[in-house]
């Protein structure tokens, strides 16, 4: 599959949605990705299945702050010049890259420096969505060593990393983050063709454009698009989809602690025929709650659309007065094993309640 | 010179008096020089004048909070692994090893590595005493760059630090610490043997024994001291050395703030015949005022000894009650340039006044 200029609307919109309220706006990923297409020519998306056993991978993207990408702007360079220094340091060419999260920005850096060097991006990504932390990605989960990894600023300061634990490599990737300006591209998780496709969440770059063009064909219709959603999703690895409620937010509380956005979001039925409904956030939208009965819970997917437009809406962009509609996505199988819930249950966020799937939540009546 | 294990309690002593309260207590990495000088017999101690021009050498010491290395205990070997890394890092291999700083347990990690390699140790340092920030350092000042760099926490991971910028340098490699237990061992300012001749404040190691010596020699003799300290300033580098003032400490406050130490002292002569000194601190003694009129101030050195015992005593162990005798001690030349006050006059610390040297002060009356 090839990749143009004319598919990153929809890719980008998609991203937004498989987010889940976080991983940036990639409104200036898209830009950079957009210059980067147009001066090299189509992306080839390789399916992984396609990939060869011994073929030697990486992922790269952007670690820190996402609203720091909006004041502090990548240059179209930036990702190619972090493959550049990680295969300087590693001391041999890399023949595929992938994404560490398809929600968001990151979903796009990796093709910023494919098609700059010639390569392919590998259709997937180590989330299905957007998560904060690196050992929440699939990858580290299905046991992949996070290093040698390589850090580079927007300056062109460089770092590498060599530690054998994700949470020591998660800390220090972070704290390097904060000492250059609150954002840097992470080229890690180096790998061979046949780990890659033990670990990956397949398929998730041309998932994310199936949903963005079904947003934008369904734009302004808050009723009709559920069922396109609907059917898009039963048909992928996430499998459900919810409407879980409709209504006007009422209340935004958000505070900025140990680098991340922590807050909770209350929406109102618009004829509040229905409690109101909660939703927690850490960065993204973590946990939906009608007088503390949970309807969804991360890793299950929680997306927020904007009820005229159908655009999904960033937790650092929902503000009081908006009218939204609010959806569960199942998450893949890949977050569903013992391995995977000791690091993205919604305990290890804070919450005192363990991980129901949403198929197995009761919807408000 | 040939340094043995029978030199470390007073070099360590020595190094104590010129970390002007600062520099972390060497207690830890004297035990650890200790066992690297039994098992890999004495360090060969080179005069800066000795070393070859095109020699290739490097700095090592441990950035972070000094108190950690009380508990999270370095080991024999971090030092000489720490130099491996580097060499690996770089590729070639490094002809001697010298000091951060004199002040503290940075005197003596550069020996530990150097008798466990066979390499040399260079006589001198790249403070003349202690002081807490990487910029601070005689190296950078004279325009050596700060890496490449290697870092070792004490699980054994390494990163790389590739930047031009001092202060983007010290930003990362503190930030690396933090996030890896509050304390790593660095291999940074790689240059040769002319930039270093041309930067080192040199002669320190062998200085240091010395005054570690007087101050055995003499202990318990707060008055006779006084005289063989002066007449053993005056001959060095550091050419001034005052009493500035005996009494009684009366009031310690300290908080951490930052990472760094931030306090004060006041002290009261015995017979109140002055008005109290009071000693401002972060990590080290920076300025010693009586009335706001300023004594001695950094990039001087502060001293103070327990009047007792003669033995200084680091600001993290001053307590109300202690009999103590302060002293101020010209700093070297190297601090008294207007590219070395842009970095380490009392302004850098947040002090509103600039430096006057401690010969142009008045004694108190």
């Amino acid at each position: 599959m090839r990749l143009g200029v004319h598919d990153l609307p929809d890719l980008s919109l998609g991203a937004v949605f498989l987010a889940t309220g976080g991983g940036g706006d990639p409104y200036v990923a898209r830009l950079v990705a957009e210059k980067a297409l147009q001066e090299f020519g189509p992306a080839e998306i390789i399916d992984p299945d396609d990939l060869a056993d011994d073929a030697y991978v990486v992922t790269l993207g952007g670690v820190g702050a996402p609203t720091v990408s909006l004041e502090l702007l990548p240059s179209v360079t930036d990702a190619g010049r972090t493959l550049a220094a990680f295969e300087a340091h590693v001391g041999r060419k890399v023949d595929a890259v992938v994404s560490f999260e398809i929600g968001g920005g990151n979903s796009l850096l990796p093709i910023v420096a494919a098609v700059e060097r010639g390569i392919p991006v590998v259709n997937g990504d180590g989330m299905g969505r957007a998560l904060p932390e690196a050992q929440m990605m699939t990858y580290p989960i299905c046991g992949v060593r996070p290093t040698p990894a390589v850090a580079r600023d927007y300056e062109g300061n460089i770092a590498t990393f060599a530690t054998s634990s994700i949470f020591t490599y998660e800390r220090q990737i972070r704290s390097y983050a904060q000492a250059s300006g609150g954002m840097i591209t992470a080229c890690e998780h180096p790998m061979t063709g046949r780990e890659l496709k033990a670990s990956i969440v397949p398929r998730t770059i041309s998932f994310s454009i199936e949903i963005g063009r079904i947003l934008r064909e369904y734009r302004g219709n808050a009723h009709s698009i559920i069922e396109p959603l609907g059917e898009a999703f039963a048909r992928s690895i996430y499998g459900q989809f919810r409407h879980l409620y409709t209504g006007k937010v009422v209340d935004v509380q958000s505070r900025i602690i140990g680098g991340y956005d922590i807050g909770a979001a209350t929406i109102e039925a618009f004829d509040r025929n229905l409690p109101p409904l909660r939703v927690d956030i850490k960065n993204e939208y973590l946990v939906a709650r009608m007088d503390d009965r949970v309807l969804a819970s991360v890793p299950d997917l929680i997306t927020i659309l904007d009820y005229e437009t159908s655009t999904p809406i960033n937790a650092e962009r929902l503000r009081y007065g908006q009218r939204v509609s609010v959806f569960g996505v199942g998450c893949p199988e890949h977050y569903r094993s013992p391995q995977a819930l000791a690091v993205v249950a919604p305990r290890c966020f804070g919450f005192d309640f363990d991980y129901v799937p949403l198929e197995d939540l009761a919807l408000p009546s």
